[in-house]
């Protein structure tokens, strides 16, 4: 057996090919997997085997394993038709929510050996087979939820898998998956669509005002509003808590606004605020970043190399940039440079690169 | 009258060097403008001064204009000891809420002829003398907020200021102000604020899975919670009602989506979805980026000099950025860089960097 938890597999079958389906595709073709693809739209089908993500589907095809990266209301459907005619394959599937698909399944009287839900956390705004990365997994999470009757060579298979296409798997039961994308993914996305909707009464020049806090607030009420609408129903009852629990609080801090020389109504505004800036502590990475690198900020011109110049000049002061982001105002004569570094180098990097004739902004470290 | 409203103001005082005043000093001192500050914090006073954003306060200062930039809840009393303490002076104040401030001078019996209300748009996540910039105010608005008693040349004056600053003056008045401000900033501060506060009660295994979305919603929930809850405070019968209203959606999706079988709940999730969609398109500027430019993603290995290698090579190609972001998930072997260029240019430029070994993981024209 260990020989077979070990072999990759080699006959991969694809069921619909936008962004998810594509970017697998792609990873799997790179890496000598034989693909085949499938999806009802023909353009877009065509479009992922331009793309180099494998060939059509052609009767008879051998699979060992089945991936369906469809819409999510037709998932469960077609996860039942490829459990049927490829009965010897693995058959997985790529969608958001894990609960529902599964107790779907279980209710037509599917045998489940051979079926594992799973969810990469990768997406991006915009989908399709034209936004299809090879690297659209590296470093992500992807998420493999297991049933009792998978065997455990199935699911190491699986895993091996996901470390193959850069991602790093993590098992977690679809209940559970169910329950930690509602806050980390559904919530947020409900309440910066609600927030966005508010956009359509102010006044055009209010909107001219807005700057990067809004707009960050709001860019994901820019998904597309029939994958959510989907994705919102599979997960209805773990969401709708978590939405009442935002809107309970917003009323409550609404009344104390509206009654802020009552007793206990600053508090309330204050309690809130700072509530939220604990939140936001608890989220992993980026966020952190301030805690284990320092910042630099450097002036350049808006000319095009002083880019180049600049990291040039870092990459020979033998310096690792450990994030770096452009800050640049249309118009302006001048951008900015966020480069994050290890502490230990922030002050020398900073003294060097004044000598050099660069302009430090500011540093933060 | 025309040559004085031409006339820069040579001599100005500063009150506050916290991230907003010692900007502003930075930028006058910059153009030759005699600058004095103040602050109760000698710390922060000394800071300033380091900086370059101009000298300490001296007695028997001659003063053209009084800048105050303290924190809200002690603006007013500032405003009115100015106006006291330098009668020929124009005052100005720089805080994020107008109306209230305005009345309450009037409330004291105060001659407003020398007094008008302004509001900079431009701020970061951090604060205090070390995070100002020179250039904080380029291409940013700044409102101003002229009331009945100001003369047209004292306007002029301040307006003419503004643009010296690098921004973009807009005139509206006081209450106008506060309508656009509680849209476009407070209410997505306190939306962030609540959104971020659901984050304390979820497991970390499941805050491990967080991407982009939830951390762009929660970002500004990050900001000083001590200088939000006086920003709130003086604008709270504005926000209030936006508050309710967001809350009124929340609560009504809830509820659909607990009941989603029953008529008419599946329209409402479509609808508040569709809607956000709506309303984040409203938003002038980044958010029309693909509209004007074209987006290449290059691959990049993680080690040093390679951004500054890839960025050397579209200088020699003769190509200008418009925007450039580095996205780099943490432990993975590659980043991708995204490239904003004129679409005229996408083609060659991606065929070119190919030529030339580099890899792209996309391409949006």
């Amino acid at each position: 057996m260990s020989t077979s938890v070990e072999t990759p597999f080699e006959r991969v079958r694809i069921v619909g090919t936008g962004l998810l389906g594509t970017s697998i595709g792609l990873a799997l073709s790179e890496r000598g997997v034989s693909v085949s693809l499938s999806d009802t739209s023909p353009s877009a089908l065509a479009l992922a085997v331009d793309y180099g993500a494998g060939r059509p589907e052609a009767p008879g095809d051998a699979v060992d394993l089945v991936i369906v990266a469809t819409p999510p209301d037709v998932t469960a459907g077609i996860v039942s038709r490829e459990l049927s005619d490829h009965p010897e394959a693995l058959v997985i599937d790529v969608a958001s929510v894990k609960g529902g698909l599964r107790e779907q399944l279980l209710e037509q009287g599917f045998d489940l050996s051979h079926y594992i839900g799973t969810h990469p956390m990768a997406g991006r705004e915009r989908g399709g087979p034209t936004a299809a990365r090879v690297d659209l997994f590296t470093g992500r999470p992807w998420i493999v939820c297991a049933g009792p009757d998978n065997s455990r060579a199935d699911v190491q298979r699986l895993v091996n898998l996901v470390v193959t296409l850069g991602a790093s798997p993590t098992e977690m039961s679809a209940e559970e998956h169910d329950r930690a994308v509602a806050i980390i993914s559904h919530l947020p996305q409900v309440v910066s669509s609600v927030m966005a909707k508010q956009l359509l009464d102010a006044a055009g020049n209010h909107l001219d005002l807005a700057g990067q806090g809004v707009r960050d607030v709001t860019r994901i009420a820019g998904s597309d509003p029939a994958l959510w609408r989907q994705i919102l129903d599979h997960n209805a009852h773990q969401v709708a808590p978590l939405l009442k629990s935002v809107a309970s609080d917003l009323a409550t801090l609404s009344r104390a606004l509206e009654q802020l020389e009552e007793a206990g109504a600053k508090r309330v505004v204050a309690d809130a605020l700072e509530a939220g800036a604990r939140g936001v502590l608890r989220l992993p990475g980026k966020h952190g970043m301030s805690d284990r690198f320092a910042l630099l900020v450097v002036v350049i011109d808006d000319r095009p190399g002083q880019l180049a110049a600049l990291l040039t000049d870092i990459g020979e002061l033998g310096v690792n940039l450990e994030d770096m982001r452009l800050e640049h105002s249309p118009g302006a004569a001048v951008g900015f440079v966020e480069i994050w570094v290890v502490p230990e180098a922030v002050s020398r990097l900073s003294d060097d690169l004044v000598q050099r004739g660069w302009r430090i902004a500011g540093k933060l470290s």
